[in-house]
């Protein structure tokens, strides 16, 4: 029986741990450890139409159907939200992460760059989501800094597509857990040596991707630096760059580019210029080449003893599944 | 410029459109589409404990903190998360799908099989969540069948690990989104021929197993059943078993197992005995082995033309590369 006096194995893991009222960035960060999918939400009166990105969404009730969310009290679309009364949630695909930052933030004209439906209360819904719902607004309740909307759903649409996730700071897309057969469709989740039975073969092709992809995880973890940090690393030795620009690029979270920009910065890595450009410093630069090295030497030990011959078949194999 | 008259796109993969008041099945899968992550939220009150698991969580407000999740009115736990006053949030890591169901229906005993902490609160926290939220009850509302509290968060804690993903009414983790370089400390994603890079090699098995899993996952879209489905047939035709259990064993949320197998019993694939045991019929079986031959036909296409050498190397390098 495992008890409270196990707790240590925990400890060992915690990264930050803070009173939120003193640190609402370490709040930020832990709360970004819940992952989420992400919605458009719109309204309209006439053709005064508004629409953000959303990932506070959450599911309520069914019977009365309600939903949630909420908006920022500073947000300048937050009045019309309650003057309205009715909003339209698009549920993104997994391919819409351009349109999550097209509406991330104030653009003009971005109903003129997606395709969209205007739904039953005149409010736009995005044609390539996955889910729409299509509310009225059932009540509002003080949430701090922002409103709580609570929506009563009068039509929702389920769509074809898989969504797209914000999960620790940056975008991704949900695959099935391990756990579950590799292949729904195959007899076996084990890969078994080359039988002639195809499935495996693509059982294989994930488990090893996921294994792979795991231990060099847990070899990150052991460097002082996240894989989110290394991308930022890597994007700014392409090119000096606004936070802003780095976020869409690196298809990170605005506060996550933010939170690590100000931590390269104090670290001596990355400096920022009067007009709000980031570069790496020479430190930043020798990092990237450690990291690039570090990479390469991880993938040698792992290819090590493999007969050069079988490796050059592979990438031959693998090419041509990709490419065909 | 796409504009409401390209809105035929979208009704093209409308799988189901319905008034939800009318339909709380369709409209429970419509709210799947939103993927979210997993926590077990608890309250005390001296000895006694409850807990259970949620995936209505969500941020709120910065400054104040506050959080929010819903409980169902009729939950046997709901009166003690209101009378106490106090709750701890444990989100979930990808490697606590078992923990998820141990709070996900009532068991007695449940803090004997995990690893917890008391809170500030006295709130148990579980350890090998990847964060933490110890909260007051802010507030509380009416949310039809449920209620929603807001909770004041007094201490949280980040934890290292990844997220577990509840998504499409099942279990899943996240992986990097396939627009983001695909191994983040490697130069470029773009696979090459072998030109003796080693991360490179990462790359491309990360590149050609999405791309696979991709072709698959359109593959099974134009079949008339899903993944989620082919794993229920496939769990059944091991052996009978209590919808509560293929739950379990296939890692998927209780509602769509249920919504699963009525829509199964309604073609005819499933029977139910009165012991409420579902097996597979005959025309189950028949259908287990198309679709098994399909998987094994969608692979041979795959990989028709690659020279036979090739591919076995290929199997001998993937299986020492996952069992090294």
């Amino acid at each position: 029986m495992m008890t409270a006096t196990t707790s240590r194995q925990a400890s060992a893991g915690v990264t930050e741990q803070v009173d939120p009222a003193d640190d609402p960035r370490a709040f930020r960060r832990a709360l970004g450890q819940f992952a989420t999918g992400v919605t458009v939400v719109s309204t309209s009166d006439g053709d005064a139409h508004v629409a953000m990105a959303v990932n506070s969404f959450a599911a309520v009730s069914l019977d009365p159907p309600l939903v949630s969310w909420s908006i920022r009290n500073e947000s300048r679309n937050r009045d019309a939200f309650v003057r309205n009364a009715h909003f339209a949630v698009s549920v993104l695909a997994e391919d819409q992460v351009e349109t999550s930052g097209l509406f991330g933030r104030p653009h003009d004209g971005q109903f003129d760059r997606v395709a969209w439906t205007a739904g039953v209360h005149g409010d736009r819904l995005l044609d390539q989501a996955i889910a729409h719902f299509e509310c009225t607004l059932e009540a509002s309740h003080d949430g701090g800094d922002h409103l709580i909307l609570i929506g009563r759903v009068t039509r929702c649409t389920r769509l074809e597509g898989t969504p797209l996730l914000f999960s620790q700071g940056q975008y991704g897309i949900a695959q099935a857990h391990p756990q579950v057969a590799l292949t729904s469709a195959s007899p076996s989740a084990a890969p078994a040596a080359g039988d002639g039975n195809h499935p495996l073969f693509m059982s294989l092709l994930k488990a090893t991707e996921q294994h792979m992809s795991r231990l060099f995880d847990e070899y990150r973890e052991r460097l002082e630096i996240s894989a989110f940090g290394t991308r930022i690393i890597n994007l700014l030795d392409e090119a000096p760059a606004r936070d802003g620009e780095l976020a869409e690029r690196a298809l990170l979270g605005d506060a996550a580019v933010e939170d690590t920009l100000n931590e390269f910065k104090a670290k001596g890595w990355v400096v920022e210029s009067p007009a709000h450009i980031f570069e790496l410093t020479d430190s930043g630069r020798i990092l990237r080449r450690e990291l690039l090295r570090g990479a390469e030497e991880f993938t040698a030990a792992q290819l090590k003893g493999i007969d050069p011959r079988d490796l050059e078949a592979t990438r031959r194999v693998l090419i041509k599944l990709l490419t065909a």
